[in-house]
């Protein structure tokens, strides 16, 4: 990308992302945790069901527009790949940024699939997303040859987040539900946006005096700084949690509970599959 | 190898193995997730186990086939393995490949054995695949010294494909007929097929025109295809797996369940057996 | 720290960690085997819960003190982080300390939480403690950068400990209650606790002859002397363990058990909510 | 060691070993499988324990021989560590080997102390065991500095043995009696032995004639010549399993079940646990 912008835009993607994440797998935890209330009605299958179809829809829409904008803005490749004129390559690192957002189209369609059919197995979805994050990370790695100190370290201190937002992925295949698997997710997801914005102010800072890239002690320091954000990454997931719950429970307590005889037999099923795969 | 058909030959069987295995996997998820439907008759345990034994067969031969061709071709070592007169080792890039074979006709004779008799435990197969693909991958690894920049690399990303097939494949040692791990083996294989094709095609162009070595683009290039070649993957297991699904579901409907006491008491036991462990 | 002080004092607070946890997960563990002989009322749920909330003060207690007295004692940066006028930042070197305390201090806030209201999923205790230890190790490896040979081996050998102990912890999420587990994980912070007191004596022995930095003889005693630290940790949490073990059951032979009865069926179902978890 | 006897040694006791847990592991799981059989005779649980009574003390007494046959023979340091008037360390790399010893010991006490009393948790003898494993290769990792590019070649191969093997022991705390498990690991304690025999032939050739130690291919047949001793370690214990099976199986037919209800309960609840543990 190479400026400002460019990492601002996806670091607000995933700043967003965490937050929603958050948001739904707490509501959907404090639904199963007080379910004697009745809270199935807070969160029921059908309603999980439809916003997850929406989520999906989003991530393909932006997915998609991401594609689009870096192949056809100002600069760019415009799909061509190489120049047989000149003998190089058309600007890979944009074909990079392409082939990532095509992984999360791919996990966003397949998620799509899931859960407006009965198709495929449900845990597909977070495969999906572990291979579209160990896609990023893999790009990612092969991507810093050759640049200054400071920049690779920034660049391989994001990739903590993004392997280790792919590990749990690919945990909660075997561990659907886990609440500390999905908080932990949220967590990353908010570490990798922060980040993201961290570099944009690190490589191409606004205010333009240049940081050193090549101090040693700035480096020591930028290593701390990513431990900040990951504090300040729990922080929020801690608030998002704790707002959500209490919301739940005193929602819960003014009203009285359904009879829980009125939910269809077929939706109950659907339900305990989920929770057991 | 170093020819492009020494590439191919192994990336057309990887392709075949792979859409093989797509369309056995997905056959018998079908077949269990439609039980109620009386799907049983058309993947019966004991077809099940004819189709297993018939498949090992197969990779026994090939294997077997691919040792002796290896050994016996115009300029091949012929069994020697060191030439006292010259005092040098003969071909050892051959033997390596001999070896390879080797571990692979080892798991072929294992599957046939645990699915012929009762002597082994079932989960071994998946143990045996597991050691196959990590004796692979530790051959090419150290494969590779002295080789220019873009030979190496390329066999490098070989090495991801070929040591998370051997990760899966133990995996499903503690977790066999878990359907997602199943179609990400498919997938792994289908791309170390596709890879060995690519190899082929960069290392020896049929072309002509040699690709430059060394330069970092091509490589930043040829890093961004291996996910292509990936998502390529991904997409082929998804259209087979859509396809076999449909047809088990269409062919269930014509045709209405057969009674289900008229399955042996033995053979229900035996497929609990093989579900359970 | 730069003081054989300032590697003794983490080390002893590790070491009493350790001593305090092997305490503590005997007499747990001593309590459920023994449950029919009615050691409930040895270790009760309440009675565990208390421990834990006092626990987590003392933690949280000595982080924040940990954090105060780095920044401020007579040389700390008093919360100063770079200084404008010489263009360097501020004794990096604490300010990474009180980051790891930091973490400490988290992990010890959610357990509170945990363990005083019902707010929060049990298991989310182990996940913040995994996360102070892989902090900690991560810190520690960006630390390290320049010094001699023998100061980057002795911290090296602590990162074992470290981050073996991160990874124990997050697999206690999974496996909560395991005995075996929770043993290592005590073993592990013994380790470490006694590893910062050597560390302190070799870089900065009191006695005041120097080891020889750069001999590879050294290094190797090092490397064996961190196995017999180990040996000793072992030796220690094996001795701690049969000594509650047999206190235990001899205090439970002398009292006769009491009514089961009488426990509140309240009490019971927390009881039991934790060991499923 | 520095020998051809100093690789010798260890290399038949882990041979020795190798053959015998085969047996035991075969034996124990052709006895489970059938029981319906009335097996339990062949290998009762009381049986079961007299042998790992027997196994413990016999690796107790060979660590125990071996620390001392180390320090005492002709040259060995005779327990002095640092000679001050010379200002070196006495021979470390028998300390070393001392040091791996006392670590196999320690997890025969701790198997010996698990079997004959009820003091500790059965499992604590896999992780003793991983522990040991772990010692080693951590003491070989840190064994290799300056040496010629062969020799250290040879040590590297050896380490993935070992760290498999404590891989593997450390899975076995969880899924204990794991046929598979079980025989991942005799296979690699095959290999271990088998290669420390080859390491003595390549480093310290009986027959006088020099390897040359910095040869490229000859590195790569060292390198195949590995994957040939892992198949002969795995036909070794193939053919052992089949044979165990095919006597158990034998020897059942001949003789009639005995009663069940002569076993007493007590023995029956403790059978269970192991196998639930």
């Amino acid at each position: 990308m190479g400026s400002f912008k460019g990492h601002a835009l996806p670091g607000s993607f995933f700043l967003l992302a965490g937050i929603w994440w958050t948001g739904k797998f707490s509501l959907w935890y404090a639904t199963r945790k007080n379910k004697s209330l009745g809270s199935a009605r807070l969160a029921s299958r059908a309603s999980q069901r439809r916003v997850e179809v929406i989520e999906s829809s989003l991530i393909l829409f932006f997915s998609f527009v991401g594609m689009v904008g870096e192949q056809f803005v100002a600069n760019g490749p415009k799909l061509h790949l190489y120049n047989f004129a000149d003998k190089h390559w058309e600007q890979l690192h944009i074909w990079q940024h392409t082939t990532m957002y095509l992984f999360f189209g791919l996990a966003a369609i397949v998620s799509l699939i899931i859960h407006t059919t009965e198709a495929a197995p449900v845990a597909l979805d977070r495969l999906m997303l572990a291979i579209a994050f160990f896609n990023e990370g893999f790009l990612f790695l092969y991507h810093l040859h050759g640049r200054a100190m400071l920049d690779v370290h920034v660049h391989q201190l994001l990739l903590y987040a993004v392997f280790g937002e792919g590990l749990v992925a690919f945990l909660e295949v075997f561990h659907r539900g886990n609440i500390i698997l999905e908080l932990l997710r949220c967590t990353l997801t908010l570490l990798q946006g922060s980040w993201f914005w961290e570099i944009g102010f690190v490589l191409y800072p606004p205010s333009g005096s240049k940081w050193d890239m090549d101090d040693h002690n700035t480096m020591m320091f930028i290593t701390m700084c990513y431990s900040w954000h990951l504090a300040f990454a729990m922080l929020v997931v801690a608030v998002l949690y704790y707002t959500v719950s209490c919301a739940v429970r005193s929602r819960l307590k003014r009203t009285p509970p359904m009879e829980m005889g009125l939910l269809k037999p077929r939706e109950r099923d659907v339900e305990s599959e989920d929770e057991n795969l």
